[in-house]
C-alpha cells in the first residue's frame, strides 16, 4: 500500500517538474548537467550505514570540552579527514571553563528535601553509566551560597515578572525557580537577576519536557522524571566565545579581561533540575495559585510564593583556562583557491551527545569522506573547501567564535558562505541563513528525494509549512507558494560570529519534527537513544549529507556564485513591512491599555480575592518616521530588480567577490545598542529570548522595549546599511 | 484604599449617567419615578442575612427528587410563600425517576482495581456525612453489565472520533472513558452509543476540574481527587421532563410510553467517576498517546487503547414512577390578572444543593419576602405574580416541564415572560433570553449596584465584555456599546419548556465569575462549601433578588409592556450574518482540505511512525440560497424600525397581548428535524452540545452536518417565522 502510494506520487509530481524546474542558479545548462552528475556520483559515496558507525563511534565516550574523550574525539575527527585526503590539523585555542566543584539544594522549609542533582544509569542505555560524564549544571552560573524564600516565575521572562509586580510579589533577596521553555536558558537568571533574585533553579516541567509529551525515556523518547537539561548560561546575546577575549582569537598569549568583569557573566548561582527534585519544591509552595499559562503537569496546584518553602543553594565551580580544540581541513580550490567554501558542526557534547552534535558532524564526516574519494577520482572543487569540527560548541560557541575572531580579516576577504548543522534527525527540511541564498536552498531541496515518502524534501517541507498554517487563508496562501522561505538566523550554534559579527553568507541546515525526545544534554544523549527515537535508519543523516553537500558543490563549483538579491531584498521588505505593524499595533494596544487603566476596568473585573493590581499606564507611543528605511528599500528593489534582468552581467565571474561580500554591507560596525559584538543589521539572537532570532533587531527591540529615540536611530543605521549595499551592488546592475 | 477609589469611581460614573440614562422603557417619565421609589422599597425588604439562613436551611439535608428531604423542602418552600402573603400550593405530577441498585466498575486486565465510586465525609463539611445521599451516578444510565477493552474518547465528540477514525480505532463492542467538558454530560454516552459502544464512564480531569485549577477542596474550592459529578444523561435535546410523557403533563393518569421505546433514553450503561478512580484506569491504557488536546492534567502519559486494559461495568436501577412536587405561588394582579409574570427556580438538589439550585432559590424566595411585604404594605401588582419552586429539574427539567406542558394553552394565552434562576455566586451579572427583552435588562443591570465595586452590575459586566475580548478591535468594540448583549438560551434549566416549547418569552440570571470551584452535583454542595467560596456574605444573593425582582417588577407594573423589537431584529440579523459567514467557511475550508488530500499533503506530513491516516474527502459544500431568510429580515427591519419611530402607539397598552405573544410566531409547529418537541426557530439546546445554543437552529446544524436540502428547508422555515411575527407586529408600527 505505501508502496504503491509513493510510486504515484513519485510519477506525476516528477513529470511536471522535470520540464521546468531544473535551473540551478549560477550555472548555464551545460554546466548544471555537469554538476548534476558530480552530485550523484557524491551520493553514491553515502553510506547510512557508516552515518550509523560514525554516531557510534564518537559517541561512545562522555566528550565535553577539555576532557580525554573530547581529545580522543578531535583526533578520531583529524584521522578521518587525513584518511580521506585532506589537508587537516587541530587549531587550539585556550578559553576559560568553568566545571562543578560543589552542588547543594535543599529545601530548608516548610519540611526538608535534599535534590538528588543526578541521573540514573539505565540497563537500557549502555553509555548511560560511564565514567567522565559533567554532573548536571548550568555552565557559567555565578559560584554562590545562598538561602531564601523560594517564588515560581512561571518561564522568567519579562512579561511574567511584569505579572509579579501586578500580584505584588517581589524577588529581590529571594531564590527564583523557573521552567524551561519559551526562551533560550541563560535569559532566564538573567531576568532574575535584573529583578534582584539572589539565585535561580531552572527545572525541566513534565508538561514542556516530560510525561505530558509522551512515554518517558526508556520505554519512550521522552525526559523521565530524573532526566535534567544542562547547558549554558553565558549571556550570548551580548557575545559568545571565550568570555574573557571577546572580539579577538583566545589564544595563549591573548590578552585577558578579568572573569569578573566579563559582561556576560551572571552574578547570581543557576542550577538546572529534574521534575522529580523540582516537584516537592513546588509543592511546598504557597502564595498566589499560579495563573493557569504558568502551571505545568505535575500533580498539585501550582503556587507562586514567597512563603514557608525555603531553599538553600550552593555551587562552587573550579574556572580553569582549558585548551580548546578545533579540527580544520582544506581541500584546495583549482580556480579560486582564495574563496572558501566554509562548512562546520561541532564536535564536542555536554557528555556522548549522539543526536547533538554528533549526529551532524557524521553527516559532515560523510560529505568530506565522499569528496575525498571525488577527489581521490580526479574532481577538485573550483574553490577552496574547509571543513571545521568546532570544540566548545555547548558551553557557548567558544571553538568557532575563537576561530572566526583570531581569522577575522582573512574571513572576510575569502569567506564565500558558512554552512552549519548542529545534530539532526527524521523529518523534515530545517534551514536558515542569508537570503540571498534562498533560491540556492529551494533549488537543492528540490533535488534531493525525502527517505521516506520520496517526494523532495523541497515538497515535504512544503507541504508541512501548509499544514501547519493556522487559517484557510494561510494556507492557501502557502499551497500557492513556490519554494520554502529559509528562517532568519537567531543563535545557539556556530554560525553566529561568521553572519552576525563578520558578514559572511551562511546557512544551517539540519532535519528535524519526527524525532521529538527529552535526552538533550541529558546523559541520555546516547547512541541507543539515537537509533530507537532519532534516526533509526541513518536515512536522515544522508540526506543532510545530501542537502549540505550539495549546498557546498554547487557554491564551490559555480562560474558565477549563486546568489540571488531579489530574495534578500523580498524579505527585507517583509520585515519592515512587520516592524511598521508592530509599532501601529503597540500604538494602538497601548492607547486602548492606558483607556482601561483611566477608566479602572481592571478593578471592576479583578476578582476582589485576588489582590491583582491593574498594569501600569505606559508613555503613549508616537508615530514612528519608518521613511529612511522605506526609501532605502525602494533603491534596494530597484537594483535588485536591475540586476535579476540584467543576463549579461548576471553571468560575469569577475564580480563574484562584490556577491558574496555583499553581505559585510549590511554590517554597522558600531554594532547593536549594548552589545556591539552583534554588527549584523538584519539578524540577531533577541535580548530576551536567546536562541530566538529578532530580524532587524536594533529597530525592533527597540521599538519593543518602547526606546523611541534609540528606534529613530537605528531605523537611521540599517537605512544606512541597505543604502550601503545598494551602491555596492550596482555593478552587478550594469547601471 | 479601596474606599476612596470607590468613592471616585461613583461620583464620576453617577454624574455622567444621571443625566440621561434612567429612561424606563414602558414608563412614562412619571410612572418611572414611581417605579423607581416602589423598587427602593423593595430593595430595603431584602435582606443578605436572611438569605444565608435560607440556603442553610434549605440545604441541610439532601432532597433529590422524591426523597423525604425533598418533600419537606417543597412544604417548607410552602409555608413561606404563605407567610409571605402568597396564594401558594404544591402541584404533583407522577414521573420516572431512576435511582441506582447495584454499581460495580473494576478493571480486570492488566492489573485490577475496583473502584471506589464514593466521596467521603469530610470534617470540614458538616453535611458531607449524612444519610440520604444519592450515590454517584448518571440518571437515565441504561441497566448493563459488560466487560469490554477500555478506550479513551477525549470529551467524547464527534470530532473526537473522526480523529479515533483515523488514528483506526473503532469502539464497536469497546467500553470508552470521556472527560468531563465542553459538552453537556449527556452528549458523550450518546454520541459512544452512536459509534457502537457499549459502555461509557465519564471522569472529572484534574485539568478541567480539579488540583490544575487550584487548591482542592477542603483546602480550596476545587475538586478533590474523590469527587464526581452526578448528573443526567437523558437525551434532553430530543426533549426533557419526564421521558415517558412528552408534550403532556405528567397527570397521574397520563398516557404513559414504554420506558424502553422513550427517544431520550440511552441503552448502554454510563457512570461518572472520580479523578481517583479513573486515573489507575488511564495509566493502563496502551495504543496510540492521545493527541496533545486530548492530554489532561494526570501525572503520566495519556493513551488512547484498545489494548490490555479491560474493564467490567455492572449498573443496575430502580426504574420507578415517582411523585415530583412543584411549589407554585400566586400574587394577584390588579388590572390585568389574566397576564402572567412567571419567575421560577428549581429546589431539587442532587445532594444538598446549597449552591446548586439553593442559592437561586433563596433569592427567589427574598424576592417573595419583599413583594409580600409591599403587598401587605398597600402594593399590588398590575399583573399576576406566579412564582415557582420546581422538583426534578436535576434528572431531566421535570417539573417544569410537565406543570408547562399540563398548562401549555394557559401558559401562551397568559404568560408575559418567564423569568428563570438557577443557583448564584459572586461576580458578574449572567443574563439570557428572549431578544425583545435585552433593552429591558440593560436598563434593570444599569440601576442595580454591584455590591463590590459599587459601579452597576451593568458597567461591571461590560467591562468584563471588555476585557476578555481577545483583540485590540473587539476590545474597542466592546468598549464602543452602549449597554451589553444578552445570551441566547441553550438549556440545563427550567426556561426551556417556556421558551422554546411554548414561545414565552424568557430570561435567565445569576452572577457568577468569582465562585469557581469543583463541588457540582457532588456531595460538596454545601453550605459549609458555599460561605467560603461562592458568596461569603450573600450580597450577591440580594443582587439577583434585585436583578430579577425588579425586571418582574418593571414587567408586572408597566403599563406598557417594555418589549423593543429592534433588538430582536438586530440580534436576529448578527445571526444570519454569522450563518452566511459560516456556509461561505464550510465552502472555502471543505474546498481547500479536499485538495490537501488529494495532494497527499497529509501523508506526506503525517509522521510514519504514528499510522494516522489522511481525513476523509468530503462532499463539496454548495451555494446556498440565504435569500428567504434575508427578505424575511428586511421586513423585519422594516417593521421594527416603524414600531421604535412610533411613539404614539408605543405607548398603546390594548397592543399588549401583541407585544408578549409575538415570539409564539416564531415557533415552527413542526419543531426542529427529529425532535419536534423544540418549536422556536431562534434558540435551542445544540444537538451534539447539549447545554450549548445553537441559534437559528434548524438552520445551522443542517449547514454544520452538510445537510444541504435540510438547510434549504429550514431557511424556509425560519424565513416564514420571521415574515409571521413581521406581519403579527404591523398593528405596532401604525401602517
Amino acid at each position: 500500500m505505501r508502496t504503491r502510494f509513493l510510486l504515484a506520487l513519485c510519477l506525476c509530481a516528477g513529470a511536471t517538474a522535470r520540464a521546468q524546474d531544473k535551473k540551478m542558479l549560477g550555472y548555464t545548462d551545460n554546466e548544471a548537467a555537469s554538476q548534476q552528475q558530480l552530485e550523484a556520483r557524491f551520493d553514491q559515496q553515502l553510506s547510512s550505514s557508516h552515518i550509523g558507525e560514525t554516531i557510534k563511534t564518537l559517541s561512545s565516550r562522555p566528550h565535553h570540552i577539555s576532557s580525554a574523550g573530547g581529545k580522543a574525539v578531535a583526533e578520531d575527527i583529524l584521522q578521518r579527514f587525513k584518511s580521506y585526503g585532506w589537508d587537516a590539523e587541530i587549531v587550539t585555542y585556550q578559553v576559560l571553563f568553568p566545571t562543578p566543584k560543589e552542588r547543594v539544594l535543599e529545601m530548608t522549609s516548610p519540611t526538608t528535601y535534599k535534590a538528588l542533582l543526578k541521573e540514573p544509569a539505565l540497563k537500557e542505555d549502555a553509555t548511560s553509566g560511564q565514567e567522565g560524564q559533567l554532573p548536571t549544571y548550568n555552565a557559567w552560573s555565578a559560584d554562590g551560597d545562598v538561602s531564601a524564600p523560594l517564588v515560581f516565575v512561571n518561564y522568567g521572562l519579562p512579561e511574567d515578572y511584569e505579572y509579579l509586580e501586578r500580584a505584588g510579589i517581589d524577588v529581590r533577596g529571594k531564590i527564583v525557580i523557573a521552567k524551561y521553555g519559551r526562551s533560550w536558558r541563560g535569559i532566564k537568571p538573567k531576568v532574575a537577576q535584573e529583578h534582584g533574585a539572589i539565585g535561580c533553579i531552572i527545572y525541566s516541567d513534565p508538561k514542556d519536557d516530560g510525561y505530558f509529551n509522551g512515554d518517558v525515556y526508556p520505554q519512550g523518547a521522552f525526559k523521565n522524571e530524573y532526566g535534567v537539561q544542562r547547558g549554558s548560561v553565558m549571556d550570548m546575546v551580548i557575545y559568545p566565545g571565550d568570555p574573557l577575549t571577546p572580539n579577538i582569537g583566545a589564544t595563549a598569549n591573548a590578552k585577558r579581561l578579568d572573569r569578573l568583569q566579563a559582561p556576560n557573566l551572571l552574578k547570581i548561582p543557576v542550577l538546572p533540575i529534574s521534575y522529580h527534585d523540582a516537584a516537592p519544591l513546588l509543592k511546598a509552595l504557597d502564595g498566589p495559585v499560579a495563573p493557569e499559562a504558568w502551571r505545568g503537569a505535575l500533580p498539585f496546584t501550582y503556587h507562586i510564593g514567597p512563603g514557608k518553602a525555603k531553599v538553600h543553594l550552593k555551587l562552587s565551580f573550579d574556572w580553569q583556562i582549558r585548551p580548546c580544540h578545533n579540527v580544520i581541513a582544506k581541500l584546495k580550490g583549482t580556480e579560486e583557491p582564495d574563496q572558501w567554501v566554509v562548512r562546520g558542526n561541532h564536535h564536542d557534547a555536554w557528555v556522548n551527545g549522539a543526536s547533538d552534535p554528533i549526529s551532524g558532524l557524521a553527516a559532515l564526516l560523510e560529505e568530506a569522506k565522499a569528496i575525498g574519494q571525488l577527489s581521490k577520482e580526479g574532481f577538485k572543487p573550483r574553490r577552496t573547501l574547509v571543513y571545521c569540527a568546532w570544540d566548545g560548541e555547548e558551553p557557548g560557541l567558544l571553538g568557532s567564535t575563537e576561530w572566526a575572531e583570531d581569522h577575522a580579516a582573512e574571513l572576510q576577504e575569502k569567506a564565500v558562505v558558512y554552512i552549519n548543522s548542529d545534530g539532526n534527525g527524521r523529518g523534515f527540511l530545517g534551514a536558515s541563513g542569508s537570503h540571498a541564498l534562498e533560491t540556492l536552498v529551494n533549488q537543492v531541496a528540490r533535488d534531493i528525494t525525502d527517505p521516506q515518502t520520496n517526494v523532495s524534501i523541497l515538497a515535504r517541507r512544503q507541504a508541512s509549512d501548509v499544514l501547519k498554517a493556522a487559517t484557510t487563508r494561510q494556507k492557501k496562501e502557502k499551497l500557492s507558494r513556490q519554494g520554502i522561505n529559509i528562517s532568519a538566523m537567531g543563535s545557539g550554534s556556530d554560525y553566529s560570529s561568521f553572519l552576525q559579527h563578520l558578514g559572511v553568507p551562511s546557512l544551517d541546515f539540519g532535519f528535524s519534527g519526527e524525532d521529538a525526545g527529552g535526552e538533550y544534554h541529558s546523559i541520555y544523549d546516547s547512541y541507543d537513544d539515537y537509533v530507537r527515537f532519532k534516526d533509526p535508519t541513518f536515512s536522515y543523516g544522508v540526506a543532510l549529507s545530501k542537502t549540505a553537500g550539495h549546498t557546498v558543490l554547487r557554491i564551490a563549483n559555480s562560474v558565477v556564485l549563486p546568489f540571488d538579491f531579489r530574495k534578500l531584498y523580498e524579505t527585507v521588505n517583509g520585515y519592515v513591512s512587520e516592524l511598521t505593524e508592530l509599532a501601529t499595533d503597540l500604538r494602538e494596544t497601548t492607547a486602548l491599555e492606558n483607556q482601561l487603566v483611566k477608566e479602572n476596568k481592571y478593578q471592576l473585573v479583578t476578582d476582589t480575592a485576588k489582590h491583582l493590581l491593574p498594569p501600569a499606564a505606559k508613555a503613549p507611543v508616537p508615530y514612528i518616521d519608518f521613511s529612511p528605511l522605506q526609501n532605502a528599500l525602494a533603491g534596494l528593489d530597484s537594483i535588485t530588480q536591475a540586476i535579476s534582468s540584467n543576463k549579461q552581467l548576471a553571468g560575469n565571474p569577475a564580480l563574484n567577490k562584490i556577491r558574496y561580500q555583499a553581505e559585510q554591507q549590511l554590517l554597522n560596525e558600531k554594532g547593536l545598542p549594548s552589545r556591539a559584538w552583534y554588527k549584523h543589521t538584519l539578524y540577531a539572537p533577541g535580548f530576551y529570548t536567546g536562541y530566538g532570532v529578532k530580524t532587524v533587531p536594533g529597530v525592533r527591540e527597540a521599538i519593543e522595549q518602547r526606546r523611541w529615540t534609540e528606534a529613530a536611530e537605528q531605523i537611521d543605521a540599517v537605512a544606512a546599511a541597505i543604502n550601503r549595499l545598494t551602491k555596492y551592488l550596482q555593478p552587478l546592475s550594469g547601471r
